[in-house]
């Protein structure tokens, strides 16, 4: 199985990370190659970054999705994953999703615990977009700055254990998602720690984005997230542009 | 009062449409200025092209922003609406929710009409981010073609007349909202062809855009539309990275 | 533009709060003259009072609704909105739905901010009846008795200022909304001491009567909000009875 | 047990039909007393008539509730419930609000099945405030016109058990309650024709009281039911002056 | 009329507890029979103990139901209700039920309240599958360890009274349900030390049960709660064997 | 990797069926083995037999937990599936949970299609269980007699090929969830005869059992799903005693 793991966020570090994880819960057979965002913001915090972020998803997609089984969009809020969805014929799966549908399988409710205030807002949205409010015990963030967007996860892991702790003890949590590109790899470490399941989103998805190849669905030709119609564009990237408009591109 | 209308699709015949449509419900003090996506499709109609109408959406404010008193994102299913909020100090006003919550005020349930069934999957997701659905009482499509954009209100009128119609009668609907730019300046003529008020949503998106610039509202300093942090970007458009950055741009 | 502003209450007081707040956002072109019940009590607060002010709604549009081109019911909790809407043809706009909606397009949840305990209830029912809860993070109450109902505002500034950012910083409000007839007018006074955007309910009313009438939308005769059949009553105010009869009244 | 049944309609004839039905359930200890409102309309099916019922209600209780262990609001749509329920000590039940909580406890989902188009938008909001939607399969008007209040039952009888019926097939529910003061007495007389449990709202409504008596809860002297605090007003009946004010009244 | 009280606890004590709440509130002419689960814990408080205690409830019908007028199934949690409501033609009251929807009659909100932490994730899905989640203001439990299950009323009686304080003073609960049968007959003694109505579900359940009765619904032949066809089972209790497959039983 | 899966249901024939599409979609280093509930019916369709079935999962559980890395409670809804996760240390999946969850990854709204109308009412307990109502755009079930448990997927298949489309048609379902144990191994077989996503529960649960088991999450000691404290019971299954009373058995 050929995954594509594309990080939106233009930090290559993120993308170690995230591959890292990856790979460490993929099964033998499968390859995880990543694509990083040519444009953009290192660390993808807001609705106006996940949006250029989102585009970038669809035009790396574009570009590279007939060589691989599936894809993951790799930065928690799954920016632009509904369009991805609609767009190309492989498995699409986005790195909270996965997260928080797995989270689903070990428990009734699950927090989301972060690094920073400021992804807040976007990740809310994106729980509503999932509809997935009713099992969401909360979202909590630090509210602290950090050094480094890489290296968060080792400088803030005491106080991402004891928010974690916090949203069990107090908003009732049943499982922890670790949310954030830069916390792949933070659950293995952390496990023991933290009374209830842990889960890592970027080995969540590679286990998701395996599921799904095995399952083979066919793609949808009808419903909300069958193909657009072939349109004309202006201006867009060319492999987009040409994906949009049902011709082929390489 | 200055107001930019935006919009995010990329035909300058659907621009004169919401412009006439705009203008004639103005007040007198009123300017409305005009901004045309350069790039993405001739009209939106998946999520995809939403996500490449609504970055066009904030490179435009972002050039243009200081010269006006609020915007509107001229397109239904508010392409980047919360991202404009998020990132520019004055009001922006998204079409479809100013057509929604003007018709809010005008009976319980409003109906959503379109001309195109693939425009279904977006608005269905636009009312459920604005979290008006148990406002909505259905979004009803035409399922047939139609020859061009910028006429498909005159070639399609009586249908959309009796679709409106059996959305009163059979989804229990108490207002008809007509969605999508190219239905601007429809509502005025159909108006007595349907038992009940029908809502014309760039005239709304103008009245609201007004109403805002009257009551003066601060701008957010904090919660989850507070204006980001500044961060840098690379390769994308020079006054939405000098925007994000807290950098002048001129 | 003609403008009924209807006070539900009973003081004088009031009245000119309101008017004040309403005329100082309305239009050149916009008269607004103003109603007070002649039945009932000073203020509104509970579930009763609403209803002996919601008739008296009723009867002072039911003698005075022919001479204008909308009208506003003026209490916080919206009174007999749904009542009027329903009896007669001209829109009518209730006041914290004004405020309510006008603060959706400015975030994501508003709190609503008043003075106090006793206006709780009946404002949560409010909201419910708007289908609104999802977008309202709280109700924030003062829990201190007041000298005055009409200087209230003056006596508690500080206090309402002080409720509405802990409504911001711990209910996570993107908006405030200034609730009830007495703090018609305080927005503007406290915009500067509160981080985000604040409401003022009856300026939010007189702005969202002018965009109905610029609308200019036609009286349902279908859905839940048609005007009802002919019917005889007894013993109710002669020009209410003379409405709900289908019969002239002068 | 004595208890008070408020018909807010001016019917006598309905109050008859009311009190036939409610006594042909109560228990042996049980007298049910009965009181016609003396304003409004002989039939309440819209808000604006909900409203001047309601207040009647609100009266007749100020008046008598002294001598009583319990009162029923009998007419569907609970006009005035929640006012009275603030303002009083006894128990206040609504006929609808026993049909639906009584019909709970029958099955998931119940239909609402009464006789007139009219009644529908009042009806509905009645089930909304009662947070019951998610219990409610639906409501079934009938279309056609009647020729007497008073004989309605007998003389769509059959039209009736058409429609609980196509409630029970179409809308899957699995209890039917029959709604509105005119069909009171009706459901066991068509018991055998509709194959889901069918409930008389006006039997529920004395059966409910007689429970809430016989468990005595206290009054609430906090919550939202509260009794709200002392309030002069002016122009309103004196009894109902009196228990705002909290004066005694004979 | 003949009432089966069905305690699907093996504790005898509790089972005179429930008898004693009910047979206070029963009417004259009522006789509650009561019937211990053989199998089983002797209280229930976890999902898998309800799922014993639910099947243990199901055989005790198959047993007995041929000679009462109606059921309770006495443990908060209601477990085998709904399984019982399908399977058996005469009413089935389940004690939570009967108190939460006895409570909503009483205020808008209730607390649920409780003596041990294990309960709170078997009652809080109990008030989901009731769909009653709007309705409840939270549900509070004591987080200390008790001696006898049988006792723990008159142990911790001062503990629950603050603990019911609290939910109305920070839940705004406008009434109190004393959740668990172990709790059945405490509602009347602190009666007067918690500021809104109190109740108690065993006497709730037993007047429900009356009411029901009263009413003489038919059983269901249609909707989700008509008797299942007749179906062949192996290794299960006889009685609810011969049940099952529509087969007499002595 | 060791997966046992649990057929609820007593027939042999559907566990063959059930172990042939798990074994036919689980990784090359996965083995399932299965396990026939000994006591209850050929075929769960009610909530009575529901409650029988989710029994006997525990009891099997129990058993034979010890030996197996995960577990698949296979039947459609889940009977029992809270109680063991709650009771046991390793993941539990139940296969409509494992099948709705992997449909969202898929689409925004399934439909679940099943072959019998007894299925739909505890169909739609466990969506609801599940939290996933807005996710579920409906349940089709064909309304004819089937021959043999074992076969229907054969003598119905193209009947419900045909369910499916007009879930997809008239629904606007963008995934089908065919459920039931009798229907796994069919989506394979019908795939390009149904226009969107088709997804076989069995398969999907073993896969999900894969994940959990990859993810190596730790047994919850806190939140709702924490194991319950040792407690003593009677006349139950003696592995599921000790389990319950946390002592060893063999």
């Amino acid at each position: 199985m050929r995954v594509l793991l594309i990080n939106p966020n233009t930090s290559e570090g993120l993308t170690d990370r995230l591959a890292a994880a990856a790979r460490g819960a993929a099964a033998a057979g499968t390859t995880v190659d990543c694509a990083t965002a040519p444009r953009g913001v290192p660390y993808i915090s807001t609705r106006s970054e996940a949006l250029v972020g989102g585009l970038c998803a669809l035009e790396i997609l574009a570009e590279r999705h007939q060589d691989y089984d599936a894809a993951i969009v790799a930065a928690f809020g799954d920016p632009g994953l509904g369009a991805a969805r609609e767009l190309f014929d492989i498995p699409i799966v986005g790195m909270s999703e996965a997260g928080m549908l797995t989270a689903c399988m070990l428990g009734g409710r699950f927090a989301i615990v972060t690094f920073a205030q400021a992804l807040g807002p976007w990740y809310r949205e994106c729980v509503a977009w999932h509809r997935l409010e009713s099992r969401c015990a909360g979202i909590r963030m630090l509210d602290s700055t950090f050094r480094s967007i890489t290296e968060v996860q080792e400088e803030k892991e005491s106080l991402l254990v004891d928010l974690a702790n916090r949203a069990v003890a107090e908003d009732e949590a049943d499982v922890v998602v670790l949310a954030g590109a830069p916390l792949a790899g933070l659950a293995a470490k952390v496990r023991d720690r933290i009374p209830v399941p842990v889960v890592d989103c970027a080995a969540a998805a590679v286990k998701q984005a395996e599921a799904l190849i095995a399952l083979n669905p066919r793609s949808a030709e009808a419903g909300s997230f069958r193909r657009p119609g072939a349109k004309e564009s202006i201006g867009i990237h060319p492999a987009l542009a040409a994906r949009i408009a049902h011709r082929p591109w390489s």
